[in-house]
């Protein structure tokens, strides 16, 4: 085992650059890796390196359709070791034969400044990814290490799509007005800018997508939760979206795990298609491409 | 590889157990295993598994004087696949040779659900730790999967140690005047009980460690920053402590850094030493132990 690494190569997308890549793809989608191996199809689950091989496969069926792809770390630091083994496998799979995709470490990570550094070591210079979500808790010394990080994307959660993102994130500041995650964006909007700052925004939250959009009106929005369905896409397009498409809409078991048997990949590439014509669509009526 | 693991052996220390090891041992001693590579000492950088190598004889060194060790992620992850080797290999020493200490994952997750679930099971079963610590920003779902683990802990993010603590922790929350750190602390507490739930209270906050007591009067507390000043440990036992000591207090770099020559587990050993001497005068004196 040999402590030297060279740092992939680099995607280095500024905002427009991404907005191109949108653009000529049509699409805003970005694929979630959740590839939990106790939900991958049985007969994979011999191989040498399964989740890798079942990644490589729904890989090779959804790039057509997408511009970023999303591994949550959750689901391979659950297998220790060898999970690491197989994302450092798929990261390298998607740098040497989709060189121009857009990947985020989903891994919600933040910590003090001299830690967060070494976490934007890991995510950024050891595996390569060009960006990763990040935990606002701990404030803008936690965050800043990840936002220092030249040509690399921070993404901030603001506001979740789980039911838990009621207990704080809604927390009304007595002395502002705004909601935690209002203050979040506000705040930490000015610690770098639109070219290497995003937000998470949870897909059943349309409704506040507006107040989001007030407060970042160029930042690109992560945007997770969303299935096949063209209603929530629609939605979140209308309120949420800018002159630069503005969007990363991401969609994890709805594809991936959207048939268990050997023709999943298949079926992957059959969702992907859909939601990429339906993201076609949206980015047409509305004028941002042709 | 293989994707199959045996769950570690348990400490499956409640707070009671947790507090005799305390009074045996005369001390509430963390030592943080923030074994960055580019720090250790240059002869052990030879080594197949250097940072494994260097953890041991920190180990070996300081297991005498605390009852708890606390890798933080960053550190290990920063290094891919080796890292979680050295992370690994680290754990199975600790519980192989030291059955009886407190270790505590410093990883700072939380995420939806399904996915924290993940996360539990990555630091819980695949590895064996005995506790994690959490992010709260997702709420009360993203936190609930670890609190669910039969015999762990988990260690919420109230208030840390860091300068931007002050970006998001202290916003005064309009309905109930609670800071944000104290809301979290007064939802969270219901979320488990004090045989399960600690929190993170920063070194450098003791005068609001008061207010964490009023609302957490029974609950352990991890506070991380200390260094071997007996002057800021007095101060936060004098605030923090309660009738079963109720502290965990963290050291990292002033014990494992505190020397980079050949004898840097001997002085590990004297630093330890004597923040554990500190402790057993400061247990002593406020009659928790004999």
């Amino acid at each position: 085992m040999i402590f030297v690494y060279l740092p992939q190569s680099f995607t280095n997308m500024n905002s427009k650059e991404l907005f191109d890549k949108i653009s000529a793809k049509r699409s805003f989608l970005c694929v979630g890796l959740d590839s939990e191996f106790g939900k991958i199809p049985e007969f994979l689950k011999r191989e040498q390196n399964p989740v890798f091989e079942f990644n490589k496969r729904i890989i090779d069926a959804t790039a057509p359709y997408a511009v970023a792809f999303k591994p949550n770390l959750a689901f391979y630091e659950a297998y220790g070791v060898s999970g690491w083994v197989n994302l450092r496998m798929t990261v390298d799979y998607l740098r040497a034969n989709y060189p121009d995709l857009f990947l985020i470490a989903d891994a919600k990570r933040g910590d003090i400044g001299n830690t967060s550094k070494m976490y934007a070591k890991a995510f950024f210079d050891t595996i390569g990814f060009d960006a990763i979500t990040v935990s606002p808790y701990m404030g803008e010394d936690s965050v800043k290490p990840f936002i220092g990080y030249k040509d690399k994307w921070t993404i901030i959660l603001a506001l979740t799509s789980n039911q838990g993102a009621s207990s704080f994130q809604f927390t009304e500041d007595k002395f502002n007005g705004l909601m935690l995650f209002e203050k979040v964006i506000n705040y930490s909007k000015n610690w770098g800018n639109k070219d290497n700052i995003m937000y998470v925004v949870g897909a059943n939250r349309a409704d506040l997508l507006k107040d989001v959009r007030r407060l970042a009106p160029d930042h690109f929005l992560l945007i997770p939760g969303v299935g096949a369905q063209g209603g929530d896409l629609a939605e979140i397009a209308n309120t949420g979206m800018n002159d630069q498409c503005g969007l990363l809409v991401n969609s994890s078991r709805a594809i991936i795990f959207a048939d268990s048997s050997e023709k999943f990949a298949e079926t992957a590439a059959r969702k992907a298609m859909e939601i990429q014509q339906e993201m076609a669509y949206l980015l047409t009526e509305k004028g941002i491409i042709r």
